[in-house]
């Protein structure tokens, strides 16, 4: 069959450009080698500028799931308190890593589409007078509701009160789309993975620490290994790795950076922030609910409301075989209640026509009433 | 930069799909060994597939126009006569290639954007009782106008006057996009290239050729070496070449056929001209003309004459780099009058809409006005 | 420059074949969609083969290091004691690994370059009455000696004096390329990584478990999310995986798991005890030592001592930049006194022949009297 | 199977390095775009530091023999009289072409495996004093019998003569392997191909002319169209071709250009040099003969002799199928008494050791005499 050409919208793994998947087949290198010791500091040392630090960026197999981990199990120790804020499926997750590993965590949570509230933080940790909180675990971008919280003002708020709770920053799905410079706003821990704004395929765990993390990771007294960054510390900026890396995702990150070089990272968010904006007119064109507000609605990721009579099975499959589009469920308590469009990494303005003129199609023959060249319409007004 | 996703509408070289570009990155073979020959004999034998016929078909290294004088030099001598007909650009090449081997070449011509008329052809045939013509030079599909000939009709006429003239096709891009059973119509050589419909990069000369046209090759009088069929006949079915072959182009059209076998060639020429009558009810939705009338328009290439005030290279170079779409210019006396998109090969639905959708939004960006979703709206009506 | 054909002989990463690397520039897929799911059955179930068991395999994002980790801390609780038997590098790895899970760890040591003794073990687990050993801890073929141990024996020792201990072994450079029935030898966890037998890239943690072992996995008290198989067991069959999975890898898995049918894993094996046979043959030819008796000698990797006069960087860089052959320096207690060939994966006799001739030639240029050709010729006697 | 990594040691086509295969695979571009025909400008000007010569150079879709017949008949007219020298296969094939475009075809023979002798060359010529040759037909390096011949000091003869005769040279299998400096060994047009000594795969006729042969061309009246240079003479330096461009190949050249910019023109020549001489002293340790003499050896390819007793095809498959090793049978007059091996293109010492322990393991087991290790030792002496 003459395939159709994939429109990748599940909010991760993302479309990777042509360029990266040229790079990803090349033959193994000696792990400890000259040539492969210089291309992994060559790209370590440009992970910096995606995270906008001068702090050491560590790269493990793995997935971003185990950076999460790892900024636990190496920065607090068990019965340790620490403050989880919630507000959506991947904020409950991070939480859970903690219990896990036996920390006493605190939750607050707020509703589901809406962000998590730095007042309501002021609040808990100006209670929290005797500093029992040694870390905040605080999602970016809450892949599931399509909310982006405000980590800047978090990070603020925690300063203000002279609070010494280490900020542990899931960025999955937002780092290389959203702006989160790690040195500007203090932050401690931010983890990702490879398969979202780095437009790679799955397998790399990343995460870069504050002093106050790489110091914490010596105090930690949670029992560990393979995330034990104390491993990798004496080999910081050395190219090596502490277990043979995943090559061909150093070899396609190597690409992934020249290309971020090549568009300047302000520009990257700014094409981010312009093509969901477009996403989310084009979707309320149909008439269509998007979850978040507009003020907080992430730059990377869509959620809409599933519209009366249409199930998100039956969506999906028509939107995939028909269409060549690829959404995203509904999770946790949106389950069956909502899809998501992934827009972010490698995506242009024609992509988003394309989705959009796909999505009205499918909706109308799934019986929807839609004015049909509405979505796109209505985007290409946005966007411009 | 993240670069666009390319939308490549030229009317060819077309979109390789990712499963044909994985396939053209193989080492390097002995070309008549074993597993080469296996290969190109599977190859060769699956061509008669999409040709329609048990005819035996010629591969050689070159290109479309390569295939075209092959067709000539072998089944003419020169001093002999040929009926062209033409009605643009690539019909007028036909007629040069045989007047550059010295034939008679006689033309009946045709208003550019109208089909070959089969019964001019019938009364021109009918007067040569002669039978001066020994060949008749005819384009299935005008890639300049965007107008598919009624091959059959003109094969049609020249058995109900019992005429001798081979009929030679210029297939380039209407091969395995359009119907044309080389049995069937009693066709006698059909030529085309790799870079269209079957979606490979531009490196092959292929053609099919009757048995009367094999029998003309032994008679032909024309000086020729590299196109001399006569040094291919006794290598037929043996997966050899005369020279060395093009073997990441052989590697690639095994997929191709594996490709088209899978989709089945009926229903490759359903999606051909379900997505062309989309486009053109697209383009017509913004107030533009198709040069081409519905009734003879093409299925694989569509020419709009250009609207009031606005320049191709304009329209051209906003469509490339703020879309990521490239057009085709238009030819010969269409030139700076028209441009075309090609909507051949491997191209759905989606891509359609995408491409719409860029260029409504171009072309009101360029000032046009035009109602925005109109395009995309009536290409989705149009396709259902 | 034209580079050198890189011979990779390393213990591992090791030469991926040309059908493999074709395997991995694949796009991104959904990994909950119902395409890579069932390509993930597939391969899971296709793995089975490979360790020859009929129970459930489990591949994570990680490394054979993270795979041994898993085995750890899934079967073991803090305070438990274990018994590691080690004779090199690796083993001692393994046993560090469960210390630093605060198992309580207790030794037997061997020479390195002598295998692990069968006898030895029976009288510890002999005199181990009251079943205080919950685990041994085991290593297949050491890639630091170049040694094989007596796995099988081993276990039967275990079976012999009935003790419950799980058998862990670590199987990292020898699965896939020597014998390892899981089931007929009674193991219960086997841990592995993608990077050497299997002919991939790094980047997976393999393992496949025992009843005895999954149902110790319900009962481990040791702390752990990202390697806890609890949250995969639910998963097993589906073809999802609890983190998303690296892509590249399984679609490169799929064609290792077709290579390895085509040729037979008897027939893969014997390969392996083949090729061994002649690089030892062709270093002995040259008067170097072995480190390793022939009877434990390794199928994937030789160890062999530095002659008299020659630094292991100066062989090393020579047969890299003159030769384009990567070997593997000594380790641990080998460190600058030996240095290793790896032969494992992808490789025939003709590579051996390569890599041989040009560490005749290396040691000759490097003042080395030894007879040239004198390696390439025992090779070539002793792999007939 | 785990397919023999395969060494491909017939003299064409060759080895394709892992750099130029990662080019190959690009998605098509519109071939007189910008993007493509910037590409095309770069490489077309690249090319002539290959050819040595400011001139401008032609490619176009064909294959090396179509390069030899755009030399033809570009340049000479029907009933001219042209001089071919002749000592091998392809000088008959080069007469061939010209006698099939009725040119009058004096030969000057030599004996397979004597080089053309310039003082034979200047007695014909000398008596030539009406200046009836238009053209001197010349293979540089014949690839049936390994003989390179001395273009340079034919050319120079015809300088002393002043005979205004053309001087066409085929250097399919030696431009970029061996030395051929076209500006100042005073050539006129020099053919070749692309799957040779550029490491591409086939596909490409490529050829460079000097000023009076640019001249030939308008006033050849050979009746031509497809290998018409006219046609490409307006386009000459701006990237356009008259035909669709087989753009794998442009962008596989690109990367070969870079890479024999790297290693330096010079040391190209000097690595063919050096291991031809291995190969050659490898061959003769086994008490085989070398068809040509030391003197006039190939840089490129070795013509051997086979052994008594021993089928070239029961040779060929046991080195095909036990070693992976690819063998060039014999041509014309040496069918069934030589093989070849072709040491063109990406090639280094360990390959050389590998090929030759391939052979001599080979042909000891089809029951030569032959002492094992030799060639790899002649070989390792010779090179150094």
């Amino acid at each position: 069959v003459v395939e159709h050409r994939v429109y990748l919208q599940a909010p991760g793994p993302t479309n990777i450009p042509q360029r990266i998947l040229k790079a990803l087949d090349q033959r193994n290198m000696a792990s400890r080698g000259p040539e492969f010791t210089a291309l992994a500091q060559e790209v370590l040392e440009g992970l910096k500028d995606i995270f906008e630090t001068d702090n050491e960026v560590v790269v493990l197999p793995g997935s971003g799931s185990g950076a999460m981990e790892a900024a636990i199990v190496n920065t607090l120790s068990p019965g340790e308190a620490v403050l989880a804020l919630r507000s959506g499926h991947f904020a409950n997750r991070f939480g859970e890593i903690a219990q896990a590993h036996d920390m006493k965590v605190d939750t607050v949570d707020f509703e589901w589409g809406e962000p998590v509230s730095p007042e309501a933080v002021r609040q808990v940790l100006a209670e929290d007078d005797q500093h029992r909180y040694k870390a905040i675990l605080l999602t970016h971008n809450e892949t599931s509701t399509g909310v982006t919280n405000d980590v800047e003002a978090i990070s603020q708020v925690r300063r203000e009160l002279d609070h010494p709770a280490l900020l542990l920053v899931d960025a999955v799905s937002s780092l290389g789309c959203i702006e989160l410079p790690f040195d500007d706003w203090e932050l401690d821990v931010v983890a990702t993975g490879s398969q979202k704004g780095l437009m790679l395929p799955p397998g790399l765990a990343i995460l870069a620490l504050s002093d106050r993390a790489w110091q914490a990771t010596e105090e930690s007294k949670t029992s560990r290994w393979y995330w034990d960054l104390r491993r990798v510390e004496p080999l910081l900026g050395s190219g090596l790795f502490p277990y043979t890396p995943p090559q061909p995702l150093i070899f396609a990150l190597r690409e992934a950076l020249t290309m971020f070089k090549e568009e300047g990272l302000e520009n990257v968010f700014a094409r981010h922030e312009r093509l969901a904006r477009g996403v989310r007119a084009g979707v309320r064109a149909l008439g269509l609910e998007v979850l978040a507000g507009e003020e907080h609605a992430s730059n990377s990721v869509t959620t809409v409301l599933l519209p009366e009579g249409i199930a998100y099975e039956e969506l999906a499959a028509r939107m995939r075989s028909h269409y060549g589009v690829v959404l995203g469920d509904g999770l946790g308590e949106l389950s069956d209640r909502a899809f998501r469009i992934g827009h972010l990494g490698a995506l242009h303005e024609t992509d988003i026509f394309a989705v959009l003129g796909a999505l009205e199609a499918a909706l109308f023959e799934l019986g929807m009433e839609c004015s049909e060249g509405a979505a796109v319409a209505a985007a290409a007004r946005a966007v411009r």
